[in-house]
């Protein structure tokens, strides 16, 4: 017996179409998430999960993450106060990447810049000499400069 | 005078607000693109594009990959018609991720199982001894057997 158990890589059908959940993590032992907001839609972040994190996210019902550039578990929010209510955890057919459907705690915030999402910003044309990215959030939630100080 | 130039990682404060792409591909040469139905918002599956791929897509307005099983290119919807039409491309704080809102042709489905979105199960409940999957799309748009043949 065990509350949160994954099951073993299985036949490639039972892998695609079955209903055992076998996650795949990659040579880093990490498996990539995909966050999104669980009102909208909208695609907040891209996270990476251990077996570790993503066995605490679906206990606690609250987002864990494996941070590749600290090292080390990553609860989101527990600074911040964005903290991410799971509402739902979709997998993809060979089961090597998630998809969180999430709500937003705090000021709702989820960029460390200040921006709802961390994809705040579209690939634009090019000036002939570099491709160019624009704003699609036309403001920030809030300056993370006011909380945390120059960094 | 290049169309489809990327500029040099720079300064982490030009990477992650500034107006130029300066995508960060790993080890692998790769980075994630989360892709999204533009109409629905629904996540549609996670590909991998290296430094070409993604210059094709911004070229032709439709998702070029790379296959990481098979180590080559990958026009999405080639053989099966599912093509990406892409209408935006996002890219996140650091630059290491990507978001293609897009439009399917084809029959409309994306996975290569036969569902709308590679995304089709659900973590559900454990039953003691393993965590279990649910389908939540109820139907598949095509069976790939009745196109392919028995795989």
């Amino acid at each position: 017996m065990c509350d949160i158990c994954f099951s073993e890589r299985g036949e490639k059908s039972v892998v695609e179409t079955g209903d055992l959940l076998m996650p795949k993590f990659d040579h880093d032992g990490l498996i990539a998430a995909v966050v999104t907001d669980a009102g909208t839609g909208d695609v907040l972040m891209l996270g990476y999960m251990n077996a570790e994190a993503l066995k605490r996210t679906i206990e606690t019902g609250e987002a864990w993450y494996w941070s590749r550039s600290r090292q080390s578990y990553w609860k989101k929010g527990e600074t911040s106060g964005q903290v991410q209510k799971v509402h739902q955890i979709l997998t993809d057919c060979d089961q090597d990447a998630l998809v969180l459907k999430v709500t937003v705690g705090g000021n709702g915030a989820t960029c460390h810049v200040g921006y709802r999402s961390c994809f705040f910003r579209e690939i634009d044309a090019t000036d002939g000499s570099a491709m160019k990215l624009k704003k699609v959030e036309a403001d920030r939630v809030y300056d993370p400069e006011d909380v945390y100080g120059k960094s």
